[in-house]
């Protein structure tokens, strides 16, 4: 696998703070929300003498609770529908290894998550990507285009639903569209759902768990972390309806014997968060979306739409190429002492040459520090080299 | 992958126990010692106000002080030789992703942890078994029994060191057969050193990190789960000398992102246990281990050796099948109520019919349970219907 787009700057970013430079790193989705502290007492008050191996595929408690969450959502889940995974990371690598053979291929629309491709290559499974633009802001392909995609060889489509990278949240007509797909080819629908609560402007989440008569083609992959801005406990979810996948995937999951102790006690405690958890939450992230959005039009030949969900923007700017764009912010601008870490969307497409004018923003700071970082970007677009005038 | 027949054994153990019947638990590796207090008070500690994903490679911290942990056995490793892991377990998978491709091979010496299998499962990657001896106790088989099954596909050796299921601890002299047949065939050692200090009458562990010349060649294998008696905690490490193996790890380990936070706190705090701490350990197992063997070899037609270390023992008995043994003794016997439950050795070998005549016992019971065990194992021999009477 070749270093990610990312992780190659990161020398520069360091070297950058070496030299007293402030950096805003609108490059990670590591939120600085605070974890529940009902969550962090849980793991305080552990009493337990041993720390012994949980079930395989998680504490039945823990399993139970989360079929009351989605029951929120009108989501109906059994607790032997899904197995408790280190993350939502290991739920992905235990779909692939359990739905997948080597050299079989996984239809994702790009830009993606750039693990994704971490996790096929594991596995020696090939990703078709099919193409979804900024211009439509980043909504699904259309039908055609993923019939164009799908071979013998297609096991599944992954979706990322609100979206990381683009935010783009799926509507019930395009989540229609792929049980259509996914049920005229019987191939599974992996939807990575982590980012759920994150919907604006009262926009509604429509899981792939709804899906009528897709019941044993969906996957669907969760996880504590952003959810409850706790991505250090390691406490995702594998869940499906269908009995084989189920059974196959427990193999995976005895041999690696069990998910973290503590993250499921913090992970179980995090559900009795009160709905206006969420709620201030959804309001702080909307309203940081907005700085963001606002700041980024606000730039002469700059553009991104308004994506209705997650944290992440993907924004066209009048760039050359975004990893020389983002590494030349660190190693050579900054402005009042100050600057601003990017991620190159090159990183998230799995096409040579796409995404070399766009970059992905996450807005995980606080919104006088997103403001900020808005006002460098724009001074740093007017001296950049690579700045196309149009 | 088939279901190994411990796990075979759980609804029998579960229907026995909802008869009333008490099951001494000989099957499992999760040890009843507690939990060092000071790993414990460090989770309970923990102040951050966010769970953040920690480095990818594991928090410095804990690398360095892990450092200073192996300096004492006189093993030298820089804290960017090693990567923390979920688990020993995810130590192995990510071996296995590094230094194979689908269709390689790797030589085990059988009886092995089954879980192996599981991990090379994943990877596509073939075991190939080479036979070790409860006669010789399970010492290494011959050299030439490894150039025997040596191929052009063969990447690795792997053994586990104090051996699961065998106990059986490797001389020096061993290793430096090992040492010498990875260097000739240019492959790599993998060494499972999860039970290092499980090592009984002053019996010495000769690790693979000092096989003078091969340190490109050596994979060790760690973990936190038995040393300080905190599976739950899925702490583990994989550690190298050799460069191109930790660049290739490291992409597996960014993909995954990182392992669990509180594990690590409690990792990290657990190596403050003073030298005392292991001297107690080591004293209780080894009069555990001493109740088995004594209890066994006091059983007409059963046998075993006296292995040096880890809390296993495979032991020779008089009866037809394993399996169908370690079945009756939960489905048909009891003894004033009372029955044993263990692990058959079949499910430990990968050589077809191999390891039917016995079985692995794990003594992570106090020596009150371990006496009664063994007096309840050897009146169900006097009765078991399959018993061979010589």
């Amino acid at each position: 696998m070749p270093a990610s787009p990312i992780r190659k700057l990161v020398p520069f970013s360091d070297a950058a703070k070496a030299k007293g430079i402030e950096v805003f790193h609108l490059n990670i989705g590591q939120p600085d929300i605070e974890t529940p502290q009902l969550a962090l007492e849980a793991v305080r008050n552990y009493t337990e003498k041993v720390v012994k191996y949980s079930p395989s595929e998680g504490t039945y408690s823990y399993r139970k609770k989360l079929c009351e969450y989605y029951e929120k959502y009108d989501i109906h889940i059994e607790p032997d529908e899904m197995i408790i995974t280190t993350g939502g990371s290991e739920a992905l690598l235990m779909s692939f290894l359990t739905i997948m053979d080597p050299d079989d291929e996984v239809i994702i629309p790009e830009p993606f998550y750039a693990n994704y491709n971490g996790f096929a290559k594991n596995v020696g499974v090939k990703v078709k990507p099919i193409f979804s633009s900024i211009e439509t802001g980043f909504a699904l392909p259309d039908i055609a285009e993923f019939e164009k995609a799908i071979t013998p060889k297609t096991k599944a489509i992954l979706i990322c639903n609100p979206n990381n990278p683009t935010g783009y949240l799926y509507s019930e007509e395009e989540m229609e569209t792929l049980r259509q797909i996914v049920l005229k080819h019987d191939i599974f629908l992996i939807s990575d759902e982590v980012y759920r609560e994150f919907c604006y402007e009262d926009a509604v989440h429509y899981s792939a768990m709804k899906l009528k008569g897709a019941e044993n083609n969906v996957i669907l992959i969760d996880s504590a972390s952003k959810r409850f801005s706790a991505c250090g406990i390691r406490i995702g979810r594998m869940i499906t309806k269908n009995r084989d996948v189920l059974t196959a995937a427990m193999k995976y999951a005895q041999a690696r014997l069990s998910p973290p102790t503590f993250g499921q006690v913090a992970g179980e405690a995090a559900l009795d968060c009160p709905q206006s958890y969420y709620d201030d939450i959804v309001k702080e992230y909307q309203s940081r979306r907005d700085v963001c959005i606002n700041g980024i039009n606000d730039i002469e030949g700059a553009y991104c739409t308004t994506p209705k969900g997650a944290f992440y923007i993907v924004a066209k700017l009048p760039i050359d190429d975004s990893e020389k764009f983002c590494t030349w912010m660190l190693t050579d601008f900054n402005y009042n002492g100050k600057t601003v870490m990017m991620a190159p969307a090159s990183g998230f497409y799995s096409t040579e040459g796409r995404g070399i004018h766009e970059v992905r923003i996450s807005y995980c700071l606080k919104k006088e520090a997103l403001q900020e970082a808005m006002a460098i970007l724009k001074k740093a677009l007017e001296v950049y080299p690579g700045t196309i005038n149009n």
